[in-house]
């Protein structure tokens, strides 16, 4: 099995369109070279992403998605919502300990945090206790400035410019 | 053949990592729906990415890449990296006027017109005159206001930290 030599912590944030699709593109350049990658989807579970129907048919490359199909948006957030963020945050944990995959994407672990779905504490330590080798990519808006603070790479993603605000709909096979 | 009722204008720029990834992302989640995607790659042909050795077990996903296999950073550019260019753009606009691709990635393009290796004048006709239900995603850094103007969706990568600057060598699986 290929491993990286020094696995890095990669942040994709800010409120611009790219986050998840930034993640899947580096998936797919990993899983090219042979490298295994497993991505962890909190919050989005439930929804129909077109990536979700290509995925399978992927070699290396294990998604699983926790969430109820709709977003969270309550504070103080649901019982339900807490529940699965952190079944997804155990799952993370075993996962990146196992060692078995090189790259593990948290897609949306930034707005479970931030929502104070999960603890702050408990994902410091994931990527902090991780074994060398694993590299992790952290997607979502609103980045904990400790996140950021311990990753190698930070990118923000900033709407310039977003059709939604001239009131166009998500469009299937695009936006979702 | 699925098709978008009406295709857009992404936009994905700035000094941040992530463009190309989220373009190939976006790729995925459309052959996902069973959209036909082509992607063309300015300048970057030549380079060995991971995403390549992929991209050929993927249903619906051509890609042509044109370029030497290094940067283009002279000014005034080389006669061959501005005939590689102008080769790769031709090939756009016969994809894109085919209307048989629903999505046209146009990856690294903005730094192909910043560089002046291609006319913007053709890259602003090829926008405007696509069969209305393609979609365009333009990536690299340094777009033009013209095409940031066309646009429908522009996010700006910003780098708020890269382990370049650090001294950490570009890693195989990762960052190609």
């Amino acid at each position: 099995m290929p491993k990286l030599e020094k696995g890095q912590v990669q942040v994709y944030t800010g409120n611009g369109k790219g986050k998840t699709s930034a993640a899947f593109g580096l998936a797919l350049r990993a899983i090219g070279r042979g490298l295994k990658v497993y991505i962890i989807q909190f919050i989005k579970g439930g929804f129909d992403y077109g990536e979700i129907y290509i995925v399978d048919k992927l070699p290396n490359l294990t998604l699983k998605a926790f969430g109820r199909g709709k977003f969270v948006m309550t504070k103080p957030p649901e019982k339900e919502d807490v529940k699965l963020a952190e079944e997804a945050l155990k799952l993370a944990e075993k996962v990146v300990q196992s060692g078995k995959y090189d790259v593990v994407v948290l897609d949306e672990i930034n707005v479970a945090l931030s929502l104070k779905l999960i603890n702050l504490k408990h994902v410091l330590e994931l990527i902090e206790c991780r074994p060398k080798h694993v590299e992790l990519v952290l997607t979502g808006r609103d980045a904990p400035t400790e996140i950021v603070e311990m990753a190698d790479l930070v990118t923000e993603m900033k709407e310039v410019k977003h059709p939604y605000k001239r009131g166009v709909q998500a469009r299937k096979g695009v936006e979702y």
